[in-house]
């Protein structure tokens, strides 16, 4: 039985789990001086399009909070919408690792804008308050929705002309290039962001996140934020070698493109129960539904997901790179029965 | 060809790689909410003997800075002796995750004792300096040399005298247990140990390492520092199999077992060139030796090894789970040839 | 002349710069460990009505970050009001001190309730998200407004009946007491507040704040924090006797009551004015009013005070203990002038 | 009665405190933008002989470790002697607020060479350990001893060339510029030192340090550490003013000139006693003697010192500014009546 609780129920892909048996032969350099994590790198940076610096860690976590660690100093802010994952689903450990702040915006359907950004540019040079030096966008966001390239390019563009950075948190960065028919290069290299969380475990891998540095200066003091933060793996091939598998035949985007189809195809599922009220139709793999208390409760009993607000009925479901159509049938034919249609 | 720079230069047992595999099935919870996470943490319970409280992590820093955490203020401070791991090999890592100090003390051999540790507690209740809290050892320590049960029995006693706890850096755990003859019961819950780095990756697993606590009160708040310290892996089961299969007909012990007399072996046909002085002969698979420049020079190009000191022609070499009698007899014979006897 | 910039623009009232200089006699024991340290401690236990436990420190931040920090896991939070002066006016230093995160409320004229915090309780025991562990709220608040006693007594029983604690940000805490017309006793001690900063620097003092723990579980890691915190003083009875002389025969009172008085006053003349609109009329020192740009201009030129929002030209105006009716007729002098009435 | 505890026990000098009185005069800006402080900076400009950057705070461990932190990372470290006062007698407030770890060197007589601190570089660029970043050297020293001019300059020297800075905890600065018969400018600037630590309470303030940055690289972040450190002062007047009655008409020198008059002149009158040892002849206000367990007994009913190891029976007596020659003769006159000489 398939899960809808999030994309990292699912196991890992069966050619990224044979590139890791394959890759355990004899000896070699450990803390990544070896060649397949040398060769990993080379695969980024052909995927960016440009020579980046390249950090591998084992959680989504740890890539957003040291890679915002190479840049900010602790009376430093990062700006981000009050949804981001760095803002209430890491246990403050931005907070506790950099001494930062963080300084949200309220959320429009998970995103933020340049507005936003803008109130904490009053407080720049004022000892008083932080001083917002990232912005940092989720992309895909929390709620499933997308930035517009456009959009990417504008806050890396206020960014820039502010003495600021722009972050993106990469944590299914797969389905938003998926969705919106792109490119990394194009997305991300093209549009001038300085530093990714490039996540893999939610698309398929076992263990797998990358942080990505666009920018030589920033890149200076990350392999020791990485240290420091406990995130220094010594059979680091093992980790490295999975971007390998992911990066080659395209295998990033036939996992990605079946999590953002099955979710289109659960959306459209479910949009014929009219005693379920789904938001607008997005293109990724995340669904918001709104469900009577009941039938949460029933659904409960044999299906994973989450409940983000039992008193208004709220769900969230999400489909994986391992998803199949059955799974979705299964869980519909299930609402069916239940609601007696 | 093997290396001998560290026992994270091997690969993985292909018992635990098999195990990682046939995990690899359907949907599971994430974040150690799954069935196999639990049997993990119950063979854990097992070996222990004692019903105690187990968080796993991806690296020895993360096992040795999130466990200690559990305990510390940012006031308190952990003794050790200077040449542990936490004080010289991990960037810094425990001071700039809980704020505290480590109070080093002069080393013998990588071990300390009692004597050393009383002049911290002189400092106990006078605000301006750092309260001692944790005694930290490693066993088998960063030299290679091992505490005696009865060493360890004494450090918990005299730490708990004191209102202190006892926290050993378990790296090298699997490989003290065997020289010792003895069992993980009887060298750490039965001496009164609080809290253990249960070292996993150093001795045949991909990267597996857990934090063992043995005090309910330390336990409280560790899976929030885990969670803060970036190390909540999402797809757990991939990492906790590991230690199933570890523990499982005493994989552990034959690993550990190979390691040590592989340690021994190198040892007894290095003590036959007059131009190497190793140290008194100890039974881990860490062996120091002092050698010529030229030597130095001349085996780099061919074998892995640190050198510690060029200057004086300190080197260390460590064997492995994997490391056989073919690969030490090619290093001996090397040596031979370039001695010319 | 005055400023309207902030309670902190004014000197010292002369009974306090008294004090301070008939201490200046001969050698004392250091850090604290003084007689007249002592009798302040007394001193603030009689008022509070209760064997409290004080920590001296020179600023408010200080007093805020530090009280905190006695309570505080770097995992848990402290659930406040945006516009709290530990979230906007401290430059992060409580996360950087203590690891932990702020949970702001969206205020209302500067206040929270019950139900604003009820939001964070959802997360307790999820590992994903910080802990909410104490409710911290300003007393006068930043926006001029304040807690009833009965406010403060169900945020305190809300508190402890979720196992979290109460926090009073008293930087004005005298103003309150004065404009509720009520005890420091009455207020803090008997409605089951956990830790105040208690406020003098903005009454009257040189600099002088003080912790008070209400709570011996909390008091135990005080001092450590402080001296960490770099705030203990050395030559401490220069700090310590401002609040005997704060506390002697109602100073305090006076100080507040002339401070409030002179907001009133001011408060009134200024209604007199069509072109500027002021919040409702409360019994503080602080003003919030809105007025034209060129007016502010104009203003500027002359007196000092904040201009919160230039765009819809918002200003605050502060009086002080030592703000005179003649100050204020200037001020309202120079706007009739302009404005040509 | 005076005491030999510290030169902290002493009062304020009588200049110091008519500066404070007179600058209680109305309003003036806060937070150090006042007109008072602009004249103090002027003045340590002058001394110091460059156009230095000037941060006021209140404690010495405020002034050592804002400054520090506004070099440091959190990988990187400080090099130092053992003795130091940042290492053992700040409850490691450096670790706490700036994430970085002290590398400790074994003092010689309180002092560091060259040597010691040149095996910490073999760990440059080496993510697994702390990058050693600063020097910092106490002058004088905690032991009452000085560095030449020549040896300051040299390790300035040498920390250029390995791209680290050389800071300096000057809390007893006056004693050593006074002891070397030389000026600020010589010692200091003229020596390269990057940051200084300038201690003010030791020596007659009443509370009263300064951070000195002699370079703008590192001033540009120090006036965020110290609000973040909790250490910006709002009525900063009353600290700053004290600055300018020390360096008016040689007011520094002539307390630090009595101090160490008085060191020498208990020295001396000490070294009559064969039952008591003392170091060396120094020529600064801190006298470190070994005497019997039971005169120390005696001796400490009524006169307040520090006993540093009650086995060995070593204590250590500071004089200061205001110690006349009868506070000595007493003290002496009490031993010989106790020895029955």
């Amino acid at each position: 039985m398939k899960m809808f609780m999030s994309d990292n129920n699912s196991g890992v892909h069966p050619k990224i789990m044979e590139a890791i048996v394959n890759v355990n032969k004899g000896h070699e350099y450990a803390y990544g001086n070896d060649k397949t994590t040398k060769m990993a790198i080379e695969k980024i940076c052909e995927i960016m399009g440009k020579d980046v610096d390249v950090y591998f860690v084992t959680t989504g976590t740890a890539a957003n909070v040291i890679g915002l660690s190479g840049i900010l100093r602790p009376y430093e802010g990062v700006v981000c919408a009050d949804t981001a994952h760095i803002n209430v689903d890491e246990c403050g450990a931005l907070e506790r690792f950099s001494g930062a702040k963080i300084l949200q915006i309220p959320n429009e359907n998970g995103k933020i804008d340049i507005e936003g950004v803008k109130k904490y540019l009053h407080s720049l040079g004022d000892e008083h308050q932080t001083q917002a030096k990232i912005i940092s966008i989720s992309q895909t966001t929390e709620m499933g929705t997308l930035y517009s390239i456009e959009e990417i390019r504008n806050l890396a563009k206020f960014a820039h002309e502010n003495n600021m950075y722009l972050h993106v948190d990469g944590a299914r960065i797969a389905n938003a290039v998926v969705a919106l028919n792109t490119s990394f290069k194009e997305m991300i290299t093209d549009t001038g962001v300085d530093i990714l969380s490039f996540g893999g475990t939610k698309n398929g891998m076992m263990l797998g996140e990358a942080i990505v540095s666009f920018n030589e200066e920033i890149s200076k003091s990350l392999k020791f934020h990485r240290k420091q933060g406990m995130q220094l793996i010594s059979k680091m091939r093992f980790v490295s070698v999975q971007f390998i598998a992911y990066l080659t035949d395209d295998l990033w985007k036939e996992n990605a493109l079946n999590s953002n189809n099955m979710g289109q195809y659960l959306r459209n599922n479910l949009s014929q129960f009219s005693k379920i009220r789904i938001g607008d139709n997005l293109d990724t793999n995340i669904i918001f539904a709104h469900m009577g208390k009941d039938l949460i409760q029933a659904l409960r009993k044999r299906f994973g997901f989450y409940v983000i607000d039992e008193e208004v009925g709220l769900v969230r479901l999400v489909t994986s790179f391992d998803t199949r159509k059955e799974d979705i049938d299964e869980f519909i034919d299930y609402i069916k029965n239940y609601l007696g249609s």
